[in-house]
């Protein structure tokens, strides 16, 4: 049974790992999956073969024989469902690192998604500079109140889990803005994250992979 | 057993509908669960006790047993993976309804939700107005995908799942706005849920809520 994802021919972050094939790659190195990536055009996401498969025209897919799949949540999901390392045995531990993946992508991610509006999307209005800090101020009251709840644990909810695996990916995004290190508790969570194995497996997978071509222009 | 949610103490909409508990309803309902409501106010929300439950300090949570919860898209999957009626039996189909909640969560609400920022958060600043149409064609780009991939169909994928669920309840915020009119075909899918037996009851049991004490003031 081959498991094929796909992702960015080229990563417009340059292979920084930020792209949300990431986070498909890391699920899969946990679980000890081998898989296959597919490149897609920025082109190509937009015509009818890859609408098939992803009907908002984005990366990653994961295919595996008859199951076709879209969105990284779903996919990190399915992937820690069917193998080890990623859920807890325990069925309520079970439900709460799940519901820590959905707090990922829809209680942080949205405020720190806002930042690539203003300051890329909207980084030519007259409003952007303006806005900049307001934003930033709703990233900083979401990671207060994580960074609360962590604590001085390990992980957010005894060992290692899906959960961490989705907030760690949501909170890199933040490692350019600096803003991160103003909460250290946050920082060395994510250090953590970076420290696993098979997290440094999948960065190395998709670096090599976005350098493996000369790039665009 | 006793499921006890929690919801506002008097939502921001008077009783729309739009607040996150009424999604956690909504399945409940779907499931045939009997629940009980616990009201929160804005400033308890704040407080260590609701802290507690929801680390980001928001309702609904949901408690059974010494099961707890927050997030209501981890709320309604838990509820559907118990109980019959929210996910179809095939595998395969199961983790495709459960991608579309992940859509909805992440990849549909998000732009819908910074109508709530430019309109309200952001209504008394210079660059509101001019904004307002930035964020609206965000939101038309999702919503041709998402009516592209629907087209005739009743449902996104086979019959009713909880990924319609999501999705419907993350396309209600739109009423007010309009723009779920300029996709006819997604108003209708949005009309073919909120014609369910379970919502109207979910719905009526959040209005008779947020009606049955005294505004605020």
């Amino acid at each position: 049974m081959t498991i094929t994802i796909t992702a960015f021919e080229r990563s417009p972050d340059g292979g920084m790992g930020l792209a949300r094939d990431t986070r498909v790659r890391w699920a899969l190195e946990e679980a000890g999956q081998p898989y296959e990536v597919r490149p897609v055009s920025f082109s190509a996401m937009k015509e009818p073969a890859h609408l098939a498969v992803h009907p908002f025209g984005q990366i990653p897919t994961y295919e595996e024989s008859d199951l076709v799949l879209f969105e990284s949540g779903a996919i990190v999901l399915h992937v820690a469902s069917r193998h080890a390392g990623l859920l807890p045995d325990d069925a309520n531990a079970r439900v709460r690192a799940i519901a820590w993946m959905f707090a990922a992508l829809n209680t942080v991610e949205p405020p720190i998604l806002e930042l690539v509006t203003v300051k890329f999307l909207e980084g030519d209005k007259p409003w952007s500079k303006d806005r900049l800090p307001l934003v930033v101020d709703r990233i900083r009251s979401r990671l207060a109140q994580l960074s609360a709840r962590l604590g001085d644990a390990d992980w957010l909810d005894g060992a290692f889990s899906a959960g961490d695996l989705m907030m760690v990916s949501v909170l890199l995004r933040l490692k350019p803005s600096g803003i991160l290190n103003e909460f250290p508790g946050l920082a060395a969570y994510v250090a953590r994250g970076e420290a696993r194995p098979a997290y440094k497996r999948a960065f190395a997978a998709q670096l090599a992979f976005n350098t493996a071509r000369p790039p665009a222009g």
